[in-house]
């Protein structure tokens, strides 16, 4: 599969940065929100750009390696929690509600069976990975259906006429899964200083939890590699999120980045294609620990920082105002001249 | 003048803690926005608090050591931002608008005539504070009579059903006076830690003005009274902001705390009425270093940190997604027992 992204012409830089520096407040006063519209700008290719309303896509899956032990809850909560999605009753529905921001939920592999649900996609690529103490997660072509399932996700959303799109997951066990991704993915990354408490083990479990990821590495290696990083240790809703990426990316949308998962999700479209970079807005830093070794080597800053720990790309909701002012600001504001306010003695 | 200013009572708590907890996600994964849900049901006394849209009361006022060189913006500036703000151009106006949130003007001392305007309420004590390179900013009269026509802005905005209500203000050469200010009323703060660029002082600049508010202390010296010290060092904006906050307080209002300036006047309110403080949101973490040794002091920690150094209330407006999400989860976010989700194993 190759995807076809190229980052965005610079050449509008100078004229957007003069934009921002006419506004009526002294020179960097908004700032992180100032290089945020520069941006979007260059994104858009515009000095007008416009967002729209965004969507989430929050992918859902399930791993082999969570009857081993990897997780506080039982597997069954991946299910139910779907079910609350659909339901409304997440996190993710009252943010997304508030924000007046779309929302769809994809099985990319969850272990149940839903039926037809009205706003549930159905991308199940199989019922949750194999567990990967055992055996790669999924085979080549399961890794490669997910990715262009997700792919044609991303796509469909652009041409419906989204311009942004955030991420979201659901899967238990699926911090492990991108503990051990971001080990593989980031040279240097010790595996203990990139596995947490997920959904909230306390230390023994962590521990535990460490010990049964070790024993995964033992049989599958540290490939460096993505696509065999992503086939060895799953899971489906990370692969299709990936290729989602991949896909928003191709389309010149921007992409708002959520915590741990997401971003090892983003780890691997990186790896496949690092022209992703300049199409991603970084939401927040979850308190994961190893959210903040992936963000030091993709060069990212956050927004906020919250102590956000549930994925469901709740934090990618609760930024999206902050991207909305940084596009505002630039668009509405008086200039200097405009507004006839005297500039710097 | 007396403030009748009741902590919120705790009993609550408890309730609280436990609808905070039963919520669909695991223990403490909202992060910041828990204990900021537990603060308003306390300040509301309720296990539904509604906030509905607040208000934004921004306060203009000049001062008189601004002809003297504390800013990097001529005195003019004031009431040119001011007109700003009433045709809708300055990026208060623009976020306030993006989140639905009123905004009120008020010139509680700009040196210009403006006449009736809509929008602007007329609430001048005088055409700017006096320059206090010479003599006290203000009188004891003017000061209580900008403090008392605070706590009436504030009422009345509680007497029309507004619940939250966010602090910004406009005045070239406030950072000045807020430096002055904490300076008196933070034990230990000394003055070059508490002077910073402001609107955009370069290095000569920051030089400059300390050296000048280093001759203002000769004069008028260090009062670690609040009342003294605001008399002394003003502004009358300050003053009327303060005035706002406590009569806020008075009404169990929830209030967003901006920046360096807004959280000087805080510093004031805080000092005559400790009991202020469960009432205060945090908005955000400005770029001007004394706002640091202020929140320090209040033992405050804000909920974002976005380099901004503007003003306006535009990191009050910022943060006020964020609250309305806090309590948007406490009351719709299902509970794992209305939603059939199993709970950690």
């Amino acid at each position: 599969m190759i995807f076809d992204i190229a980052a965005p012409d610079l050449a509008l830089a100078p004229a957007l940065q003069r934009k921002i520096d006419r506004k009526t407040k002294p020179l960097g006063a908004l700032g992180r929100l100032e290089p945020l519209a520069q941006q979007i700008g260059l994104v858009q290719q515009s000095l007008s750009p416009a967002l729209r309303q965004p969507h989430i896509v929050a992918f859902a899956g399930d791993h082999g390696a969570a009857r081993a032990g990897v997780s506080a809850y039982p597997q069954d909560v991946t299910w139910q929690m779907v079910e609350n999605f659909l339901a409304g009753g997440a996190a993710i529905n009252v943010f997304c509600r508030q924000l007046e921001v779309g929302l769809s939920v994809i099985d990319a592999g969850v272990n149940h069976d839903f039926g037809a649900r009205r706003g549930l996609v159905d991308a199940k690529i199989a019922p949750g990975t194999d567990n990967y103490l055992e055996r790669p997660a999924m085979s080549a072509a399961q890794r490669d259906a997910a990715l262009e399932r997700g792919r044609d996700i991303a796509h469909t959303l652009a041409d419906n006429g989204r311009r942004v799109v955030g991420f979201g997951e659901m899967g238990i066990g699926n911090t492990a899964a991108a503990s051990l991704l971001t080990h593989c993915l980031v040279p240097g990354a010790a595996l203990a200083n990139v596995t947490g408490r997920g959904t909230g083990l306390d230390e023994a479990g962590v521990a535990r939890k460490l010990d049964l990821l070790e024993r995964a590495l033992a049989r599958g290696g540290r490939p460096a590699d993505p696509l065999a990083a992503l086939a060895e240790y799953g899971g489906f809703e990370i692969a299709m999120m990936a290729g989602a990426m991949l896909g928003a990316a191709e389309k010149r949308m921007l992409l708002l980045i959520d915590g741990f998962i997401v971003t090892s999700a983003l780890l691997v479209a990186h790896a496949i294609a690092p022209a992703i970079l300049p199409y991603c807005v970084f939401a927040h830093r979850s308190q994961e620990p190893g959210h903040r070794t992936q963000l030091a080597h993709l060069g990212a800053e956050p927004l906020m920082e919250l102590d956000l720990r549930l994925g469901e790309g709740t934090g990618a909701a609760l930024a999206w105002p902050l991207v909305q002012a940084a596009v505002n600001f630039l668009n509405e504001m008086a200039s200097f001249e405009s507004a006839g306010v005297s500039d710097k003695a």
